[in-house]
């Protein structure tokens, strides 16, 4: 008998199919193979991105020369403009600001051929460090409202580019998932007082059916209500709304767990394509009890059709305790 | 520049890259080529299916057997089960409910090689009203809330057969899309006294920029904050909740702007992947004043990647004016 289950956060209900465990090779998808460079995110083609903002660099080397680790630049193709004031208007009964944010791109490393998955846990900790600091500071400037740290890894997954990087946007308004989340933990804080993740920490890790990997600090674990197969949480054990606000032994935990939760995923389902999203509070907002920083790692197995597109009801054919079941094992 | 823009209803916002007139040639999706039957759904395999619920019949062509222009069966793989009773139960701080519900297809035609863009009007107003004879039935059900109506055209729309149909499932609980539609223009009209969609058609008429197709009871037109490009609302001019209380007449004008408007799409777009879903009021809401159902076509054109997934704020490269435009003119 398949099953409905309500995420707890935002109330979302999603179908799970729980009559027969799947198997991870039950989903196919196509195994990211980077097809090979150089492209313009490869050292010696500095000069083909807008100019480094941050970079983790070899002493003496050049600034937009090679010589680096990481590089932090502008995208070249922004979805949203550095430049002008933020000017709200209307026609008629419709609303528009203009278009004005930041969009920057996180060069992982200068191996083309790498992935975040592959490099040393120190290298992801520099990657993660990074988007701390570029949060930190465009949190300055008082145009923007929220941040949005993501990755996209493989076509699939919506990269258009192979060298492995992540992206950032600024935008002036918080966007929609995270209105949502922020009233309904709101809700469970005024209810209970309780922060909703530091309770599903508690209940997973006693429960431990869909908790993947436990680390000082963190875990990694499949949510009770999944909108897609293996999607994963992973959450600070340590109750903090603003992912900036972490010092650097907490982001050098992160790391650890992002890489191996990564290398688990790319074993048992064969380096498929993935997003990553980090959801954390708005900029202006200060220290909330409620809301509790976390990434949200989404395999990209199966494709989203009418139904989910049309009602925001997800079928999940892949029960969270059997992906977190194979996933512990993997 | 690009901008920003908020969805009237829901609040959703969207970034336009409005800097450049795109053209329909610069969305790259594969044309939707049936590679041909015979399949479950075609002639003389309807002991393949369970059995017909409705259908299309010659008079004297037996049940189940051939001689039928639509067909509606129940779901051989059923999202949700038919069978029992709703049992909502808890464990630890999460909610469930057994996946009870209905999942049905409507065949089109028996035409595996044809569609539903290439069926005579009257063809398509046969399946309209199946699609309405089913939730006139299903809605006898006190066990469900909502039914989704909803198509997924071609394999990447989500279609894992290509035998022309659509689906019908219906839901034990609203889902949430659903629910913020519901309660955008419950809102709109708590203010203004006015349904925000008969808003929209007025402002839409007079301005005449996003209007794709006006006919007699209907308009199709490229919404203001569109997640995708060419994006198309078909909403019908007279103020209804919900969509099986529509006369014979007017499911007559819904196949007709219906067909025009994809027979324009496939010129414009070379048969494009798309999904539609039916957006109606909940089963057992009554009329609504501020809620008007309409139907959603989106062409899948683009990919959705982790910006999408992690904020709900989509990137369109397709202002809704020039798609309207090119549709227009297609």
């Amino acid at each position: 008998m398949p099953e409905l289950r309500k995420d707890p956060v935002v109330g979302r209900w999603v179908i799970i199919s729980t009559e027969r465990g799947r198997r991870p090779s039950d989903f196919k998808s196509e195994s990211v193979v980077p097809r090979g460079g150089p492209c313009v995110f490869c050292p010696n083609n500095e000069d083909k991105t807008p100019p480094e903002i941050l970079a983790g660099r070899a002493p003496d080397s050049p600034r937009d020369g090679p010589g680096w680790t990481y590089r932090v630049v502008a995208n070249k193709f922004p979805a949203l403009r550095i430049e002008g004031e933020l000017e709200p208007s209307g026609e008629g009964l419709y609303d528009r600001m203009n278009g004005v944010g930041a969009h920057e791109v996180v060069i992982e490393t200068p191996d083309h051929m790498g992935s975040l998955a592959t490099l040393p846990v120190e290298a992801i900790a520099d990657v993660l460090l990074a988007f701390r600091e570029r949060v930190i500071d465009l949190k300055k400037d008082p145009r923007f409202d929220y941040i949005l740290v993501f990755k996209n890894h493989g076509e699939a997954a919506g990269a258009s580019l192979e060298h492995p990087h992540s992206q950032l946007i600024a935008t002036p308004i918080i966007p929609i998932n995270m209105v949502e989340e922020l009233s309904g933990s709101a809700q469970y804080w005024q209810m209970k007082e309780r922060c909703v993740w530091c309770d599903i920490i508690r209940q997973e890790r006693r429960s431990q059916t869909r908790m993947i990997e436990e680390t000082q600090g963190f875990v990694a674990v499949a949510p009770w209500a999944p909108r897609f197969p293996f999607e994963t949480w992973i959450l600070p054990t340590f109750h903090r709304s603003a992912f900036e606000e972490s010092g650097v032994d907490e982001i050098r935990g992160l790391a650890q767990i992002l890489s191996d939760f990564l290398r688990r995923m790319n074993r048992v389902l064969k380096d498929p394509p993935y997003n990553f999203m980090l959801h954390t509070a708005p900029l202006h907002d200060g220290a909330l009890e409620h809301f509790h920083w976390h990434l949200e790692v989404i395999p990209k197995l199966t494709k989203v059709a009418g139904f989910e597109w049309g009602s925001g009801f997800f079928i999940n054919p892949m029960p969270p305790e059997d992906a977190a079941g194979a996933l512990r094992q993997g």
